[in-house]
């Protein structure tokens, strides 16, 4: 098979955990005989730094080229810490993120034995636990008209839904249920938003042309307390994208970290994958970052984006294997015991490829 | 001391916990020899069904003449199964927030060290967690614009802030940080929303008068994570009106339960006190909701509305004792073990009360 993969890496711990995404990528067209050729582009405060815009047009143009992206982790203090900027790293993963049609982005939990005592949680809450979130990603708040008044006194961010979008979203996650345990759970505020009232209407309205999947609609407070308290009882998640941004932050604690989940974002055309942590600019560059979750996102890729079911399978067992032979990066190694062989980004990285 | 106290016992498991919120006022009036004059009023569903109003003129006549209010819960599943009827229970609840100014909710995230067990997380990540979440309460998109399309496939609520707003309950929150570890995390999604930038400019600008108190700000997502990973790491934590509502949910689960947390919303006069669990229409009327979060909404009425912190403890020490002895109802009882006398609704108040 013949890919041509953009690698954007980003900020912060970014670039040193997308190294090790795009050498398992490598490592994987060399056993199996596939032909994957690699570009590499800016984006976020990489970009802004050089061309002044979080997301260059050369950017956009490859990504538009590519079969596949591979994305490393956006943001920086410097934008933090001052709320007035006008150009902002996160504006350069929200354009690509519209201008792909990346409407669905898809974050499996996907939970390793090794890891249940990584987590906050207790093992026997834990064990079992597979969900699989599908968040919509170009619309709600997040791209709704923003106003700041003369005096800057008032600020407004329009949280809006048009049917079409939940549709298609709704359509994809049902799908997805089918294959699973068919079992669908929807997330909303509809006892107080309108835009939650669309939302629950119209997946009330699909869910009739997937009788087989057993349907239930929560409320995002409920929610976020119900994934901690019995996050087995939850299959295929289904959220809108503010709401999706937080629960699946959340859930991460369920996988023993963030640094081990990746996400794959899908609609139109070419797929975004990337991890879903962020760019930690405390850690980066000290090579304390796991680069595990960009190697599941390099996983995703393969059995998403190209069908590679096998392929993905041989990077998501070594990364078991290596967890099983007890190495483990700093943020799932448990500080109160040796029984682990801590590691570096790079060691982490290597041994997975080796 | 001579106090008027409106009761609202609401819909679902409202009316059956509230007697015991109530019950436990009684008593303490006739210890400490105080003089409490009850009244009662409908709101929610209840309310609906008598008047076709969730929030009765008459209600609000009530409530504006108390000196305080005790509030069960609110909500039923006809409308949370109907996202298209236009007056619902709710409704009741926003409305008289804001016709009461009570613009501050007050989430105590206390930990009874008996339920140390019943919570899914591991008991040495909780031991010694003291959370205080301030909730802006009358503003974000609870009560921004909400708009639907003629056609109804587009549906709008507009998430604004004012300044004022985020400055009178960032003081509120500065002032109790004051009092406690002088730590205070704001919470906000400023990398994305303009309203989040007015948010997090504002705080930043108040910070400056308590420079006793250490401040971070952190993006909800992270929030909702490091809230289950690191729960003691957080002293004084304070968000906007929907942010809040969710990681109050969530952080029910550090408490055990959701059954054990009251809340208390304050702001230009009158104080309104209530449970932070829902309505729980499937156990409604059985017996089987836990009446302690009702009575620990009484104990801060006795606190907050009427600073009378003797009494206030000595109904949180005699719940506190009630657990020791071994007593649980159905949320909070371990059911792997037989170690526990589980208790309904009415025997479980009737303990505490004598
Ligand atoms: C960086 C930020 C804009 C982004 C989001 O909120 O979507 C991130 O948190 C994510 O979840 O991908
Ligand atoms: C019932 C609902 C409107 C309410 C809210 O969202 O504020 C509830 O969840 C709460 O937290 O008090």
């Amino acid at each position: 098979m013949k890919k041509n993969i953009l690698v954007i890496p980003g900020d912060g711990i970014g670039p040193e955990v997308t190294t090790w995404g795009k050498a398992a990528l490598e490592k994987i067209a060399e056993i199996f005989g596939h032909e994957f050729t690699f570009d590499e582009a800016l984006m976020g405060h990489a970009a802004i730094e050089v061309t002044g815009e979080p997301l260059p047009d050369e950017t956009l143009e490859k990504a538009r080229q590519s079969d596949a992206i591979l994305f490393g982790a956006i943001g920086h203090a410097k934008y933090d810490n001052d709320p007035s900027l006008k150009v902002r790293p996160e504006q350069g993963l929200l354009k690509i993120r519209k201008e792909l049609g990346l409407f669905a982005n898809l974050r499996p939990i996907l939970l390793f034995d090794e890891l249940l005592q990584a987590s906050s949680i207790k093992p026997e809450i834990l064990r079992g636990t597979d969900i699989l979130f599908f968040r919509e990603l170009t619309g709600d708040v997040y791209f709704g008209e923003k106003t700041r008044s003369e005096d800057r006194n008032t600020a407004s961010d329009l949280m809006i839904y048009h049917r079409y979008e939940v549709e298609r979203i709704a359509h994809k996650a049902y799908q997805a249920a089918q294959q699973r345990n068919k079992r669908l759970c929807s997330v909303d505020k509809a006892n107080v938003l309108e835009s939650s009232r669309l939302w629950r209407e119209t997946v009330q309205e699909i869910a009739k042309q997937y009788p087989d999947v057993e349907t239930e609609h929560m409320f995002i407070d409920n929610a976020a307390m119900q994934l901690i308290k019995n996050p087995k009882k939850f299959d295929v998640v289904l959220t809108a994208n503010l709401f999706g941004d937080i629960l699946t932050d959340e859930a991460s604690q369920i996988a023993g970290s963030m640094g081990m989940l990746a996400s794959a974002s899908v609609g139109e055309s070419t797929g975004f994958f990337e991890p879903i942590h962020g760019s930690a600019h405390d850690i980066a560059g000290k090579d304390l970052a796991n680069p595990l979750a960009s190697i599941l996102s390099a996983a995703l890729m393969l059995e998403i984006g190209f069908g590679l079911k096998e392929e993905a399978k041989l990077l998501v067992d070594t990364i078991d294997q290596v967890l099983k032979d007890g190495f483990r990066t700093h943020d799932i190694a448990d500080q109160s015991t040796n029984r682990f062989k801590v590691l570096g980004t790079a060691e982490m990285g290597k041994l997975v490829i080796k």
